[in-house]
């Protein structure tokens, strides 16, 4: 009998499955495609990761139908499914359900919207199946060496999952595995939308980064190759700074140029972070970083506007240099790195905050510092700074957010000052530093006890009734503003 | 026989039905509350605009039942529903609809969300009735003596409502009525969501620019008050630029000080800035100032917290002073001034090129001309500029971008320049200006012929495998960035 079953065999789906097997579990795989399922019993690798031999073929089954796969596994029956998030997950869930036995588990491991998960469940448990949505982060090499992976679903259903989703997830630095339980129902794939959303904002803020080095002081790619792989030494650890040295580094080989200035600046996007941005305005909290990222993609796709565009619209006059001096280059850099830390900082608190607003509204009830915990290694936006914030959160579990942690507080003193440095130095310059200047508006909002929203109400009230409250006594106030 | 019945005597449905009867246009009003229907046939105000006198009450009847409504109107019938958008909407339609024959008209003037017009238009359309979809703006006063309206719907329908809804409406300076067919289905409520959401924007520069004169210059509000008075004078003028001025000067009778001062700076919404910023990411058109502008909202609202942590999170160094000289104040009014002209054209331009595109998406062939030339009176966004709008697009009805009109594009070039001066100001003073800094990022990074998505994609590529253009090559292509 196999532990687990694979549905969708396709290169996250394959590389999960080894994985699995390569812990010693016995795994059987099924895709419609039975030319995939074929190379999958053959244990012909289909990722591209390269250099890592195929697990213990001993461990790894198939099957050519549903039923027969079912037929398979241990009871209760554990079977993950690696689908294309939307219609296709309602198909196999169908195509699955008239072989369930009670009890039995059905993952959805991909990056399916947290609303449909929780659609999902309601109607699976309704039947008394269990079904677990599960976000995995980690691409095709996180997904065959240990990925980070935010399971939801009922709790009885981790306990029977746990051992084998621990032994194949990351592991962060003190030996910990990424992976938790989440909460209920659509938990998991709330987290992994906040991650992805996350990831939007950190890529962003380093393009900016990236973008005021390259334009502003003048720095080439390879230049700045060097100086993300030193900042990724410091508090700025991380994978994505790591992986951005290494493309910033990497040459053409046709041309010996930097093959990062080869490539079209027109970022894609596959809709996880525009979630993670339409959501946040229904919970109501803001992420203004986030949603910078996701805007800055939308308009890098405007090649040709912008092209027509750079020969029509004004720049900065000339010679205006705000901010950090152009030639004190160590200068610029040593801002820049702070600047970047801080407005992560600033980030990662909105996003923590959505999640706390969230898990309140849909009752998921997720520990913030179990997120940070399982966030550490496996996924895209590991970093260093994510062991503070599960400290951060471990110490007060309800801390309101995470700039309000005196530890982080205190390491955004210096930063914040950058960060203005950086911002002036971008403006003055013409280039364009979207996320990294809401982020500051997030700082400077945050910490304004007085905001002009006064005067915004005084609007409404004027024009719509809308009324207003007063600073000085208690009451919901309307003041006919037309006649004194 | 009654020209027009309506149904939902609140306020706006009261107003505007007196609206219809000064014009000569014999009215019905129905109300599922009595006391309504009975205050409204009475000829008993309701509105708080004060000193109308009633309209000709002989125009004016009443009914007391759905039923006896429908047969005191001419043929086809034409009903305006003014009832909260959402669920009532669905609940009159169903009162309605039995005593509904073919041909009759039924519009919903209240703010629905534009999908659910689609839906319900979609729906009485295949019973062979006419559904409209109408936005109205211009809250009481302008329900009663003059909205803008857009309405949305069969052509035939508004061919059938013109003379009304021509008669009721607002008056451009040159005459022309605010009113004008907006396209099929959803397209009216459509445009109403762009007009809230380019309101939302407004009021948000608005009040950062008044936070930087209060903050950073350190005007009080009566001083501010003249420079919005004075402003209202030249290429501001706007109705929001009126009445911000009149909000400053107003005096709180009781203490004797700037009621503005008084007011809570917790700003509160209802629902349709958040709508058109959703739909944005959905489109795929960035918005970031009316986005910022939302978030700027939610951020008020969090008062305690603020005030928690202006105790706890560092500001700007002291004596940092960037952009402007404190000491010139006409200067720092100046530019001010040319700032938020500038800020407001690139929030239009983003208004409008969503509109655009969703246009396209949704099949609503809107003509931008005619959105602006029915915005230019009767509601809150209406403004000088939205005739200089309508002009750019009659002369190029295909404009791609709003910043790009010749005309636009020479304004932009002083105050783009003083948007820097003033966004780095504030960025110094650490006074929060996201809607600022967004319009200003989005003006850069629309002008950048070359943005940093390149290392974005590079990233991507990396670590998911999502593969990347090139600038010298047609193609697509992906590196194993893992093995040089």
């Amino acid at each position: 009998m196999y532990k687990v079953g694979v549905v969708g065999l396709g290169v996250m789906g394959a590389n999960l499955a080894r994985n699995i097997a390569s812990r010693g579990f016995a795994v059987a795989g099924y895709d419609l495609d039975a030319a995939k399922t074929q190379a999958f019993a053959a244990g012909h690798s289909t990722d591209s990761t390269g250099g890592q031999g195929p697990p213990d073929q001993s461990k790894i089954g198939s099957a050519d139908a549903p039923d027969r796969l079912m037929a398979m596994l241990e009871r209760p029956r554990r079977v993950l499914m690696m689908v294309p998030a939307g219609a296709p997950v309602d198909s196999v869930i169908a195509h699955l359900r008239p072989h369930l036995e009670r009890e039995d588990i059905l993952i959805d491991g991909g990056n399916s919207f947290f609303r449909d998960t929780d659609r999902r469940a309601d109607d699976l448990a309704a039947a008394g199946f269990r079904f677990v949505g599960m976000g995995v982060s980690g691409g095709e090499e996180g997904a065959l060496l240990g990925p980070s992976m935010m399971p939801g679903g009922p709790r009885e259903a981790w306990d029977a999952l746990a051992p084998v989703l621990r032994a194949m997830a990351a592991r962060a630095e003190d030996g910990e595995p990424c992976v938790a339980y989440m909460g209920p129902r659509g938990a998991g794939h709330y987290v992994k939308m906040i991650h992805n959303g996350i990831e939007y904002g950190d890529m962003q803020l380093i393009a900016e980064v990236y973008d005021v080095l390259s334009r502003a002081a003048g720095m080439p790619a390879r230049e700045i190759a060097g100086v993300f792989a030193a900042w990724n030494e410091g508090e700025l650890k991380s994978y994505l700074i790591e992986i951005t040295a290494r493309v910033l580094e990497r040459v053409d080989e046709e041309t010996g140029r930097p093959l990062v200035d080869l490539i079209l600046d027109e970022a894609q996007q596959k809709g996880t972070g525009k979630w993670m941005s339409q959501n946040s305005f229904d919970v109501g909290a803001p992420i203004p970083t986030v949603n910078a990222a996701v805007e800055a993609r939308l308009l890098s796709s405007l090649k040709s506007e912008r092209v027509a565009a750079s020969g029509v619209l004004t720049g900065p006059s000339a010679q205006v240099w705000g901010g950090l001096s152009r030639g004190d280059r160590q200068k610029v850099i040593e801002s820049a790195r702070q600047a970047l830390y801080a407005s992560k900082i600033t980030s990662y608190a909105q996003g923590m905050a959505l999640l706390r607003l969230a898990s309140e509204e849909y009752k998921y009830n997720i520990d913030l510092s179990e997120v940070a915990k399982i966030w550490r290694a496996g996924c895209i936006i590991r970093a260093a700074l994510l062991s503070d914030i599960r400290d951060a959160f471990s110490r007060a579990p309800g801390l309101t957010n995470l700039m309000l942690d005196e530890r982080f507080a205190r390491s955004l003193a210096p930063g914040q000052q950058a960060l203005r440095e950086v911002v002036q130095t971008a403006v003055a310059a013409g280039i364009p530093v979207p996320a990294l200047s809401s982020s500051l508006a997030y700082y400077d909002a945050y910490r304004s006890a007085r905001l002009p929203a006064n005067l915004t109400q005084g609007q409404r009230d004027f024009f719509g009734a809308h009324t207003y409250r007063r600073i000085d006594r208690d009451g919901v106030f309307h003041t006919d503003w037309t006649h004194a």
